[in-house]
């Protein structure tokens, strides 16, 4: 019995150790990004130096080289490329929008919509029609939508706590919106700006046209022009309002581009991979200063901290800035494919993909009720002097979701605050100036710290 | 044995049902407070129609004016003045500051100091002596300091994961640092700015020198300057570099202002108080939209929010619109003096005073380690969906301290994310168009949902 006692005291005490440990671990990371970080520094290079990045562009190339020499530099165990085709969609000429009412023609901010068709020449102009959803819209059906421009007006619902939500439950207007109304005979689609906020800009987007589906102009009007447009049309009768619009985006060939892979080889467990990850591509109307340029960045600092103290991973850490997330995906699909080629093990991979705010924790894919239990039971108490304690089941990013093949593979969000996200997504207003520096540096630490525990303990 | 196992069935039944019912009422106070917030609104007029509002301003007694008849038009049970003496601190023309690099001279953002005394009507030009921290002034005595201008330029330690601790281990510079420096001698004081970011701006804020302390002319100076400064004194012989500025701020006799209440009355304890405030004063800089107009828009809000609900408190609830918290603190004082002399008796007070940003929870003031975990265990759970559920020992706030002359008070610090606040604090940045609506929303939500759970549930 006694035996017992002092066996079980040792565990304790040895349990207590490892925590003691890891603290102190985890103090270090976040001195080590918080006085000598890098990610600002760089995100500024990445936005002032090079600026857009959407896939197949010059910029996107600048920023693979970029970030490759710089990762180069910092002299991780191993600096690559993986090659993979993107959609090379361009925007053309800035898109003009108007509200005609009668004689009275009003200039609206409007963009199109990425992988968008043209309008023809001369532009569309068209009645224009109102609607809540794609149930309203099939309920209407061909006989009311043939010939107009359909005009998806349901705004974000402000109930939800983490706006990502409500991008989640509006964002089907922009996403599949234009093929749904497609289908039913529209010409063309003005979509609502997936935000909460009232403004004057446009928020771009990607929207899909499945294979082989009829392809119509489509765009996105500022929230402030989408309620002007839609009191105008409760205030007139329907065939006196018209909306005109005219845009000369492009899709061209598909052209090559490439994920840039950083790697910090495992001393243990080299061909187990544990992958850090944001997207390098942005939109085209800003920096993509917070989309995704402070994940990459913070991916990248990942690295940079283990390198700065010495940390030596017992498996393979891999930092990677994944190509064509915003209207494609490719880069994604080619990381999980080669990996899967490679043979290799994937445990664990973290995105960071809601733009550089403060760390509030981490949203686990596919998680089992008893794993994210005993996930918070032994490192959210670790996490908690850093305010980035909030361990939950969520999705992780869809730049990392083609890992789900590796059944083992952990899948994690990062999350950052998300309560400003939507008022500069896919606007002019994502740029550097926009990004706090400490919110910045913090989230890098958080994921480090992640990354460090998961390494050290394993997670599944 | 069997009605025991009944009673305890019971019993657990009962609180399941309690917190189900209190989990409902949150989410109504939410949902009010986000769809039909006004607090974002109401905060505009405060910026923009009136705007700085230092203390003995004829602005401060406009927002004194409009408060009390928004509150009015709100219809709370009672809405009513306290009257309080207060400083009445002038700063008067821009003041100029210059380093004096032998033929060189380079100007520099500065500002005085509240309660500092003009310079001289010619300004003042002395040898400058860099410092670190008070030690260092004491030690190097009189001897060193005499005749000189003293610059104490420490900066902001980044390890700090919540910036008010870097303020708080900085802050002494700049509130006893003038009077200290005064006392060996010196003829002025420049302070580094107290903020971590890099920046042009000088940030205000008040210092103190106690009653027959000598006073001499001291103020901010930018960051961005104060490294000049300090590389410029490293280069150089100190004797080769003076510092000049000039200055004809003034303290005029104090004037007469008021705090401003609002209450709901308690339907059973209408003589026990529960405080929720903010201040309504703020530095003659900017707007004082973070510091403090959100804390003090919130604090209405919490009582729209109860009124819109219906929701009738058993305790009496109060929004306290303090005065004069940048520079004295009269309103506190008085609030609390008139509190005891009127009988009352008051179980609690939160303070919102750190800026309007998202809301990650609360701190508790001289709290046993005993009452902070009966806390967390009843109500971190009900506040974990919105994210606020961080409920940890710490301050409260300056205007409702003087409320621990009530043994029962529990005072209470409401905690938004601290990371944003020091970029813009006490300076001309600090203005409507950097408060996010969203976030100061989810603040007053937040705030009254503590609020409902102490009225309903005691919290000693």
């Amino acid at each position: 019995m006694k035996a017992i006692k002092l066996f079980i005291a040792v565990l304790f005490l040895f349990a207590l150790s490892v925590h003691a440990q890891d603290s102190l671990v985890l103090r270090k990371i976040y001195d080590e990004a918080l006085v000598n970080g890098e990610s600002y520094e760089n995100l500024r290079y990445l936005c002032k130096q090079i600026g857009p990045r959407l896939s197949g562009s010059a910029n996107a190339q600048k920023s693979v080289e970029w970030t490759k020499s710089l990762m180069d530099k910092y002299g991780f165990d191993k600096v690559y490329l993986q090659e993979c085709m993107v959609p090379h969609w361009v925007r053309g000429e800035k898109e003009i929008g108007k509200i005609i009412n009668g004689k009275t023609e009003i200039n609206v901010p409007i963009c199109a919509l990425g992988m968008s068709p043209a309008t023809p020449k001369e532009g569309l102009k068209a009645q224009v029609i109102e609607l809540r959803d794609l149930d309203e819209l099939a309920k209407l059906g061909e006989s009311v939508i043939k010939g107009k421009i359909v005009f998806f007006n349901r705004p974000f619902d402000p109930r939800f706590i983490e706006t990502g939500r409500a991008y989640g439950t509006a964002g089907d207007q922009r996403f599949a919106g234009p093929a749904a109304a497609a289908k039913y005979g529209a010409v063309g689609v003005i979509v609502r700006s997936l935000t909460e906020s009232l403004d004057n800009y446009p928020h771009t987007g990607t929207t899909v046209f499945p294979d082989g589906a009829k392809q119509i102009p489509c765009a996105a009007i500022s929230t402030k022009a989408a309620n002007q447009l839609s009191t105008l049309l409760r205030l007139k009768k329907l065939p006196t309002i018209q909306f005109y619009f005219k845009q000369n985006c492009q899709l061209l060939p598909d052209a090559k581009s490439y994920n840039v892979v950083g790697e910090m080889t495992g001393s243990e467990f080299p061909n187990e991979v544990i992958t850090v990850g944001g997207h390098l591509d942005s939109w085209d109307l800003a920096e993509g200063a917070h989309d995704d340029g402070t994940g990459v960045m913070q991916a990248m600092e990942v690295l940079r901290v283990y390198k700065a103290l010495g940390m030596k991973p017992k498996h393979s850490i891999r930092a990677v800035m994944f190509m064509n997330e915003e209207n494609g995906g490719r880069g994604g699909d080619k990381y999980a494919e080669l990996a899967m080629k490679n043979g290799e093990k994937h445990i664990a991979a973290i995105e960071s993909d809601g733009g550089g705010f403060t760390p509030r924790g981490f949203t686990f894919q596919d998680i089992s009720k008893k794993d994210l239990k005993e996930i918070n039971e032994n490192w959210s108490g670790l996490l908690r002097p850093y305010l980035a304690d909030h361990l939950d089941a969520g999705g992780s990013g869809s730049d990392i979701e083609p890992l789900s093949i590796f059944k083992d593979a952990v899948l994690i969000g990062y999350r950052a605050d998300s309560q400003r996200y939507f008022d500069i997504h896919h606007t002019p207003n994502d740029v550097f100036e926009n990004v706090n520096k400490r919110e910045l540096e913090l989230g890098a630490a958080a994921m480090t710290s992640l990354v460090y525990l998961i390494d050290q303990h394993g997670i599944k």
